[in-house]
């Protein structure tokens, strides 16, 4: 492989792939972290990074420690990161240091080199516009700017993605409750038949667990708008100028869109990640939710013949090429497998979360990884669950009613005519005969089929008449 | 065993203890789920279902459904429940029907019972003053009455235990921060030497966290407050009167002196527990926040020869026989087992909460008696380490001052007077003979020891001397 | 409280209550660990403790360093814990030292003032028969015993209660495989129908799972077996004679009727404990394979009329005084909780497991305390579940019948009678205007309804007719 | 784009790139579920898929039920998906349908369609040489094939990398035993000075864990190599030649030179995924050993000058430019992250496992990529930390002597020479003044410097010079 060239560190000299804008600590780090998947760190940790170091470049020449050229180059860079066009350069994997300094070091480098080409400079120069280390990087630790970028990640990414999906869904089924709100069907309380309600009203129970998920995702965000930046390396703010860190927040506010402010207390922002184990525990409380709903809707869809069979799921896929009419609920599976992820992920965010040493926690990469990817399947699944399924979801009117009608519990509604006893005379004939409880209630001659009709109303009984 | 009763219930007679209060259906769990210890549902449970009947005893009276001397019956019933005096009359498990039916017909009997005693009745009498499901469970559900017990209990321990407990700790930690706040130490990254804080700023790290997971605690209280009482068989509110479910809120808002109310959707009160969920999430965060503190604080203090020893806890127990000197940093050790119970108490919450179905989730005893105990663990261990010895913590100031002069970071005071080049020598020169670095830079001659002084303030470094 | 007397230890005097054999130690304990329930620590530690401590009595006297009296007295007092005559004795709690030293102290101060009154000697004699830690404790250490205790108490539990109940359930169920051999129904996939099974087949993938958790249960158990006894305080076996940790071991299997043996390495043997975390880990399997058992026979029986209702659990409690014919499935319910606590409960120990450091793992009483939660709830639960559902199951020989009549997937027996084409228009029809496959068939004309019977057979199906 | 060609299913038309090999089904997959990454499910599974695919169409074929051309063409499309040289024709993600169909049809529909143009035919052809289903599916439904992939791709990544990760840090650990065995040191229990140990045994701990965890491991693989393969849809084994299971299971493992056979019950091998979540818990109890192994390490190189620092890691990145000596434990921070994602895949498994109805478990995807990712990161890390760090640690010796010499619990040699009263008296005296043993013991008179040397004898204590 000869189409290197030599990058230096105070170790000594790197072979780098000649055309990679990156440097001699990311190409360590290639090289002693060989575990898992190449490139595995999100995505959006490096594009928080570049928001971050053209904020960073912004602040330091606002406050004066760094050239107006050598921000403006450094947003340049930051720019194109942002726009996707230099995704190749970050090869470094999740498994790397647990403070996430070789990725940090990663968007140094790469921010350096092409900010010295897009000035005309060549990779190979000896000399070039910006440094790593004393431009990039300046008033930074990697111990504050992973963190920092965890939050923009995390913040913008369940703000963009995951709010997005829930409430699409929620949305739906929001008006599948309107839909529905007079489809009076048996109620099931341990899987048994019990006193009936309104489809309407199973899905208003979806609903609201939505919007209470909602609420908790937002209440964690107000912890993850604090920024770690401007704490440097244990936390203190050595090496910053005065000023810099509640600056630099209000310049990736600006930046993103996004309401970030400096963190309160630096050594609790480096050391801890409690703010992320907070979104991971509002996250897994979604999962929490989504399981139930997504369960319900495939079993409420069982069958078509031998299951419970009382609403109908979009048919998006063939079934099986024996048996026509097979619709298997593929959107709820694929959503309860995304609710098991983010309930395991949740765990090893605790366990990376709760083994902070000291002035530094040091199990970032894993913590940002599992968070983001939490975030991004269950924005993801809620768009995929509400586009193909819940938006498409119908009742099967003959087996609801079916079912209604053959419920023994309707019986309840006799007690205030005819009273306990009979009722449940009536009740045990119709079981134990296996009739109906208006053939039963007749033949014991304790009212006629017009009274049945009169009294036994289950749309009443679920109160949605009031 | 001839010292029994016999009790009826729908399926026929079942013997009870002559002497207890309760009847065929505790009964019949009691022989029908013998898992794990006896009377292993929380008291906490048995306590709020007390406040509950009581409540709905009055509120069923106030509108028109119960005679006033019923719910007179039922609250001096539950007055006794509450002061105590019926605690062995509550025998069953967690491990029973997943609806905790039958610790609600527990409760219904004890009080039914109870009550028809009070009146002068006996066991034995045929007929009762109070009928336990058509008196004391009047306008009720177990469906309802047990996540409203749940949300009692958790709101009433978790303000009155664990919050209180949290608060307890951080004032102590924040009491130490203020004592520490002018002891210089050497910081820890990685732990590895870092550039130096002060033993006040690392404290102020954990009173931060614990702030924060006050504020996340309190922001799960707000769900946790609503209740499913009103919501009956399957949150449609059969047969309850127009007004019951506000009302009954009202009333258990004011026997227990919190700031309960109806909760807007029943449906999803009665078949999710994502408040519960959601609670077990924000003391799960708590636990990892606390892991992290104990941890920290074991380790500062490990020694005392041998380890970093830069403070010295209270010394509480004899150390071994052999070893003078010896403190074990046990309550350290009892908290961080707190928290992993904690963390796995929360798995175990999930799980049940994501496996609900239809009108009703049935792992509630489960999440309740989970919830419970990390709520309970939590609070008395923040109590326990506190009085113990977070309150009691000494800087070692000889250590602290050896550790900070010896450490080889400080070099980078020098960067803004001889360069970072010629810092760097000193600090190597210092590493690779074992000297100091005031030694190696008067030995290099690029200072005199006057400078050294001078120039090398680590107080400086930590920014707490702006 | 004037009934206490006086104890000492090197750190000085403690009141203790007149009556009770604990020394200063213990009361220590007791007051500096208020976290919890007291007395929470197992008594299956206590008791396991009983069989270590005479065992060690006697490997003493035999190898010479402990006179004979003195093991027969150690001996006498032990057999009292182990009758259950001094379970008052033992009041600390799981969350204190994570050594678990004073629950260590806590037996060697009962044993050594037990064996002392045995002699007749007074709980107030200055000079007693027996000393705590030179006799009781001779050739140990909290760091020995208490991991050689978890292992007696985890074999003993596990191979008499949890293997047992398994067991039980496993042959229940394997004569549920024979007396459901001959009963066709139609098999489920996604939740929705599928190609025919017997209730005999499903039935045998639950016998196969229970066979597999035992296997992998005992294959845990073998390392269980190995006892850190003899390794001391840091696992060098200082103080202890030559070949006592071979001999004691034996001692114990031979009280304990168990294969223990000496573990082949004292220092993974105090500062892992991961035999626990890998028991733990067979419990959670085990929970898994029968939360899956559970759901499904609760799924199967749902109902009566609205759900699958294809068998039917005993009725143990009677149902809604409102709906006759209403069993609630509530052994599956309290195992399904169950193996959520046992899910929970190996979070917890693994997050305990991975936190040793150095030579001693700190989180012994934590883990010890879950293992036995769980392997005490599977067996119990095993056995409830056996007694009150699984050996009363029936099928509903109508029910699994018209299904299985319904069922349009039978059609896949037509494919070689009549080709793939053909078959699937007559299902299609047959879903299309909610006909029987019979009535489609012969309307098509595709075959009469002789044909039909001859060859579609769904016992030959399920291959069970083989 | 009009570069596509259209494919048709049972649902009519779709779009496909017209340079993809896949089909269909394949494509609707695709769009249906855009969740998280494309192209996510694990290429691990895809290749298992080629072996089995190959040998269904061997074992087809020597049953009769296949033409040998058929056969052999479906083998060389397979050798080519093994040879890598398919790699972009599996556009599929985890979070599909539950049962894995979509990547078995995708793995068809590429198999059909490359073979068709190895024969030379094109893509655009009517009729192929190979059909998706009837050929390449043949004898086999995704609900058997895609737990057989699992199987496969598990034990042989288990097999070839994990154990084998494991294995190499074992042996360099190993070799540590014997280079350390002469090194004596301190010991720590509850990060107190303790007694002495050799550095040699504290290593031969970690050995033991890992060979713990191997031989736990491989227990687990006696399960996974047990193919649900031969039991179709339900586990009935419907529309497969007799003797399949059994011929199937051969072939794979001749292809494959690992021990798979036939499972024996399908049932069970369909509808569970026991042996997944067991091997998935022996994984997370390896993950717990390696948390523990990798804490000591970076703990024991702690400083370089305010920690333990009795053993130094080697230097792989260049410490910060600031702090010259710093070298930061990165490989035990890697180890550690990925012990933690381990016990939080564990967590995914185990919902997984346990949420599996009827005859299918339908979170088959989720359990096939967790644990393989777990079983990659393991042994990648174990490599990665074994050449990086393992394999390169050097004992500090004079930090270790220094720490030796402090120490005041030697003063436990003195015991049985002058008595542990007067020996208690000088490790005080040396405690409170802050002087050595030997200096207190002299000044005290108890015994000479010359005794001193001559009792207290470190290595002695150890037991490594038995």
């Amino acid at each position: 492989m000869s189409d290197f060239r030599i990058e230096r560190d105070t170790m000594g000299e790197v072979k780098v792939p000649a055309e990679k804008y990156w440097g001699a600590q990311t190409e360590r780090s290639r090289n002693n972290f060989k575990i898992g998947e190449e490139a595995s760190m999100p995505k959006e940790i490096i594009y928080a990074f570049a928001y971050l170091k053209k904020a960073a470049g912004q602040a330091n020449t606002e406050l004066g420690v760094l050239a107006q050229e050598k921000s403006d180059l450094i947003g340049r860079a930051c720019d194109e990161i942002l726009e996707g066009k230099l995704d190749n350069e970050f090869p470094l994997v999740i498994w790397q240091t647990g403070s996430g300094t070789q990725s940090n070091m990663n968007v140094n480098e790469v921010v350096a080199n092409r900010g010295h080409v897009l000035e005309g400079g060549k990779l190979t120069d000896e000399k070039k516009a910006l440094h790593p280390n004393d431009d990039v990087n300046k008033s930074q630790s990697s111990n504050d700017t992973f963190p920092t970028a965890m939050h923009i990640a995390a913040y913008k990414l369940v703000s963009e993605n995951t709010i997005k999906g829930i409430e699409k869904l929620r949305d739906a089924l929001q008006s599948k409750v309107e839909e529905f709100k007079d489809i009076v069907k048996i109620g099931r309380t341990h899987f048994m038949d019990a006193t009936p309600v309104t489809l309407g009203q199973e899905f208003s129970g979806y609903v609201q667990q939505l919007n209470n998920s909602l609420r908790c995702i937002k209440n964690a965000l107000e912890m993850v708008k604090e920024l770690a930046l401007g704490g440097t390396a244990v936390g203190t703010g050595l090496n910053t100028p005065k000023g810099y860190d509640v600056l630099v927040a209000q310049k990736i506010a600006n930046l993103t869109g996004l309401p970030f402010v400096t963190a309160p207390n630096k050594f609790e922002a480096l050391a801890a990640h409690d703010a992320m184990v907070e979104l991971s525990g509002a996250l897994k409380r979604t999962a929490v939710s989504l399981m139930k709903i997504a369960n319900d809707i495939r079993m409420l869809g069982s069958g078509p013949r031998c299951g419970i069979g009382e609403i109908m799921l979009p048919e998006n896929e063939p079934g099986s090429s024996i048996m026509p009419g097979k619709v298997n609920p593929t959107q709820p599976e694929a959503m309860t497998m995304v609710c098991a992820q983010v309930m395991g992920n949740d765990m090893a965010v605790s366990v990376g979360g709760s083994n902070g040493h000291f002035e530094l926690n040091v199990f970032k990469p894993l913590i940002a990884a599992n968070v983001l990817q939490s975030a991004r399947l269950i924005g993801d699944a809620c768009v995929s669950f509400t586009d193909n399924c819940a938006a498409g979801i119908k009742p099967n009117k003959e087996n609801i009613q079916n079912h209604l009608e053959n419920s023994l519990m309707l019986v309840t509604a006799l007690n205030t005519h005819i009273g306990y006893e009979k009722s449940a005379k009536i009740a045990k004939k119709a079981h134990k005969e296996n009739k109906t409880l208006r053939q039963a209630a007749v033949e014991l001659e304790y009212l006629t089929s017009e009274d049945f009709d009169k009294w036994v109303v289950p749309a009443e009984m679920t109160g949605s008449l009031k």
